[in-house]
C-alpha cells in the first residue's frame, strides 16, 4: 500500500461525493486481492493510482463498491456486465493482476483461514440426467449464429486450440487440434469411435474424413445435434457418421475408440464413477480413449460466477480427480499433456473476434450478455496463464491393448500445421 | 479345465510317487491361477499338459506343492529361487501367461470376494530415515562389481531406458532416457539442479556435462555415492556436481529444477506429503521438476515376494497416489509420459546380461540369489508388459513458472539415439 497516489477530482454526483467510508472500504478492498497492480476510481474521480499499474477499475456506484467488498468473486461479474464497474486498459491484463495479487493473498493466509475458506467455498451441485440437459442447453443453445461469429470457420471448436506455431490462426490452431488427438488415438482405417459430448461435429467429421474411421456421437445439445447431421450430409459424411441426442451414459454398443473433447467439465466429479463404468463397458477388450477436459491445479470449484452465469454445473477436474475414472476400472494412463498456455492463447482469438463483432453480438443478445461474455474470455484466459485453470488431454487404454505406439514421435511428424489450406471453409 | 491332457509316467521317487490328493492340490491351483497357458508337471513325472501351452513348471516336491497352494504370490519366488518349482521354456513369457491368468480370475471374482482380497493384501510398512536406508542398502549395496556386470556401461541406469528405435542397443537407450529428461526439464546452461535419489551419478554427470548445469545430488547409499564421486573426479566434473550422502527430505538450499529418477517407488505414499513439502521448499519461485517413478494402474501393494525379498519397502503409486505430492502444493503437472513397454524391453537387455554372467554372479553371491533374481527381472518385464506395473514419467512446475516450452515437439529433434557414438566407455 506505499506505492499508490491518491487524487480527488470534483465528482459527477451521480451517487454523491464519495465518503471517508467508502474510501477506507475501497483501501480493504484492495488490501483483500492482494494489491494487484491496477488503478482504483470511485464515481466522483476520486482515485488510487499505482506507479506501474496495468489498468483501472472504475467503480460507478456505491452499492457496486460495498456489494463487491462482500462477495467479490461473485458479484464482480454482475457488476461488469451491468456497467457499473468498468474496467480501462486491457481486460485480460486485469484479470492477470488481480488472479497474482489473489494467490498472494492466499499464501499469506494461515493453515485455518485457508481450512475455512476451502469448507465455505462454493460447490456446485452434482449433474443429474435432467439438470446435465437444462445446463448444457443455457450455454450451448445460445445460437448456432452467435457461435459462428468468433468460433474458427472450418471446424466450429469451442474447446482449446493447439499452436503448433506461435502464430498460426484460429483455424489452424483448431485443425492442428484435431489432427493431433486422432494421432495420439493412432487411428485406424475401419475403426469404430464412440465421441461422448461431439458439439458441431467437427471431431466426428474431422476423424471420418482423415482416418476413415466410423463414429457414433452423442449430445444433448438439439441446436448441435441438428447442425452437425445438416453438416454431415454436406460433406457426404452421414453414412459414416450417426449423431445420436441422448446423454452419453446411454450409450449402446462397444467400440475401438471412446472420445471425449470438452465434455468432462460439465460431468462433475460424483458423476465420474458412472462415467468410468461406462468407458468400461462400451471399450473393446484392446480398447484405448482419450479424453480432453479443462482441469483445476488441485480440487476446488471453479468461480462462482462463472459457474452460476455462464457455464451452470461445469466442474473441471484436478488430475487425481480425473483418476477416479480410470483406475477402479484398471484403464492404464498412456499420456498425459497439460495445454493450458494454448488456451490462454485460443481465448484471445475468440476475444479478439468477438470484439470485431461486438456490435452484431449486441443486436442478437444485448449489452449486459456481451459485457458478461468478455469478462468471461478474459477472465478465462488469465485463469489459464496466471491462475489454477489447466487443460488436460489424457490418453488411456485397456490394460491389455498392445496397439498404441510406444513413443510419441510420430505425434510431431509434419502435417499439424500444414493441413489448414486443404480444408474448403 | 477341458483342453489339457495328463500322462503318469514312473517317478523318481524323491517324495514318493504323486497320490490323488497331491493330483486334486494340483487341478485347484491350476483352477486359482486362472488356467494359463503352461503346462505342469510333478516330481515323479505326472503332468498336465495344455494344447497351445508356452512353458511347463514343474514341482520338485509335495512341500513345494503345498506351499505355493496356501500362499502363491509369497511362495512362489522362494520355492523357484530354491530350484523346488523349475521352470521350462521361456520365463517372461511364463509369468506373462500367469499375469493374464491371475487377472481373468480377479475380474470373475465378485464384489465382496475382491473386497475381502484387497482388505487382506499385504501392506508394507511406511519408511522411517533409519529404515529407508536399511531397504536401500539391501539392495543397492550388493556391490558395484555385481551392478556392473549386466546394466549399461556409460551410465549404470539401473532404471527405465528409452527405445527411440525398437532394436537399439541398452547403452543407446539408457543415453535416450537421460537425453529426453533433459530435454523435457528445457535446462539451460548455468541452472541450478537438485537430485534426490542419484544412483552411481549418471544422471548428474550427463546433465553437467551436455547441458552445462549445477547439480546437488543425494543418496542415501554409501557405495552408490563412493562411486560417483570418484566417477565425477574422473571426467573432472568435481566442481560442478556435489554428492551428498543423505536422505532426501533433508535438502536445503533452492534451485531451479527438482529431479528424481528410479526414487518414488521406495519412499511410500505415506511419506508423499513430506516429500511435497521438501520440493516445494526447495524450488524457486519459477521453478520446474521432473519425477521419474515405477508405478501401478490402480492403488495396490507390490508383490510381496518382490517387496519383502528384493526390493524391501518398495511401494509404486498410482497416478492418483502421485498427485498428493503436487496438488496441495499447486504444483502444475505439465507433462506424463507413461513408458511401460520400454521398461519391459530394458528388463529383457538386463536378463540376457545377467544370463551370459551368470556363472560370474553365481561365485559371487550364489546359486539361490541368482535364480531368485532372473525370477525377479523375468517377473517384472512380464509386469510391465501384461501386469499392473507402468513407468510414469511427471514433469511440473511451479504455477508462476512460464519458462517451458509450449509444444512438446523439441523432445522428437535428431539426437535422441546418435548420441551414443559420442561417448567414451
Amino acid at each position: 500500500m506505499t506505492d499508490y497516489v491518491t487524487s480527488e477530482v470534483s465528482g459527477s454526483g451521480k451517487t454523491g461525493k464519495s465518503t471517508a467510508a467508502d474510501r477506507w472500504l475501497l483501501r480493504q478492498l484492495y488490501k483483500i486481492v492482494g494489491e494487484p497492480e491496477v488503478g482504483l476510481e470511485l464515481w466522483d474521480g476520486y482515485s488510487m493510482r499505482r506507479q506501474h499499474q496495468v489498468a483501472a477499475v472504475k467503480f460507478n456506484d456505491r452499492r457496486a463498491l460495498q456489494r463487491l467488498f462482500f462477495k467479490p468473486t461473485y458479484t464482480f461479474g454482475n457488476l461488469y456486465a451491468q456497467g457499473r464497474i468498468e474496467v480501462r486498459g486491457s481486460l485480460i491484463a486485469t484479470m492477470e493482476t488481480i488472479y497474482r495479487g489473489l494467490a498472494k493473498h492466499a499464501n499469506e493466509l494461515g493453515e485455518t483461514a485457508r481450512w475455512l475458506r476451502r469448507k465455505l467455498a462454493y460447490r456446485p451441485r452434482p449433474n443429474s440426467l435432467r439438470r446435465a440437459k437444462d445446463n448444457i442447453q443455457t450455454h450451448y443453445d445460445l445460437g448456432n449464429d452467435f457461435y459462428k461469429l468468433w468460433l474458427d470457420r472450418h471446424y466450429m471448436q469451442y474447446t482449446c486450440g493447439y499452436f503448433p506455431e506461435p502464430d498460426c490462426s484460429l483455424e489452424q490452431a483448431q485443425i492442428a487440434k484435431l489432427e493431433l488427438i486422432c494421432r495420439k488415438l493412432d487411428l485406424q482405417p475401419g475403426e469404430t469411435v464412440v465421441e461422448a459430448g461431439s458439439g458441431w461435429g467437427g471431431l466426428s467429421r474431422y476423424m471420418a474424413r482423415h482416418y476413415g474411421v466410423k463414429v457414433r456421437a452423442y449430445n444433448i445439445s438439439p441446436s448441435q445435434v441438428e447442425y452437425a447431421r445438416r453438416q454431415a450430409q454436406i460433406e457426404n459424411l452421414s453414412d459414416v457418421i450417426e449423431y445420436v441426442e441422448d446423454d452419453c451414459r446411454n450409450i449402446s454398443g462397444t467400440y475401438d475408440v471412446f472420445v471425449s473433447v470438452g465434455m468432462l467439465e460439465h460431468v462433475g466429479t460424483k458423476n465420474y464413477e458412472t462415467l468410468g463404468q461406462t468407458i468400461d463397458r462400451c471399450l473393446s477388450d484392446d480398447g484405448r480413449g482419450f479424453i480432453h477436459t479443462i482441469g483445476q491445479i488441485s480440487p476446488r470449484p471453479l468461480n462462482e460466477w462463472i459457474e452460476r452465469r455462464i457455464f451452470p454445473g461445469a466442474q473441471p477436474p484436478s488430475l487425481a480427480e480425473m483418476m477416479m475414472i480410470f483406475e477402479p476400472r484398471d484403464l492404464a494412463v498412456v499420456d498425459v499433456e497439460n495445454l493450458r498456455p494454448h488456451y490462454a492463447k485460443t481465448l484471445e482469438h475468440w476475444l479478439s473476434r468477438f470484439a470485431a463483432n461486438e456490435e452484431e453480438i449486441t443486436r442478437m443478445l444485448g449489452n449486459e450478455f456481451v459485457r458478461a461474455w468478455q469478462l468471461y474470455l478474459a477472465g478465462s484466459a488469465a485463469a489459464f496463464t496466471t491462475g489454477g485453470l489447466q487443460l488436460f488431454q489424457v490418453l488411456f487404454k485397456r490394460n491389455g491393448c498392445a496397439t498404441l505406439p510406444v513413443t510419441r514421435a510420430h505425434l510431431y511428424r509434419p502435417g499439424l500445421l500444414q493441413a489448414c489450406p486443404d480444408e474448403a471453409s
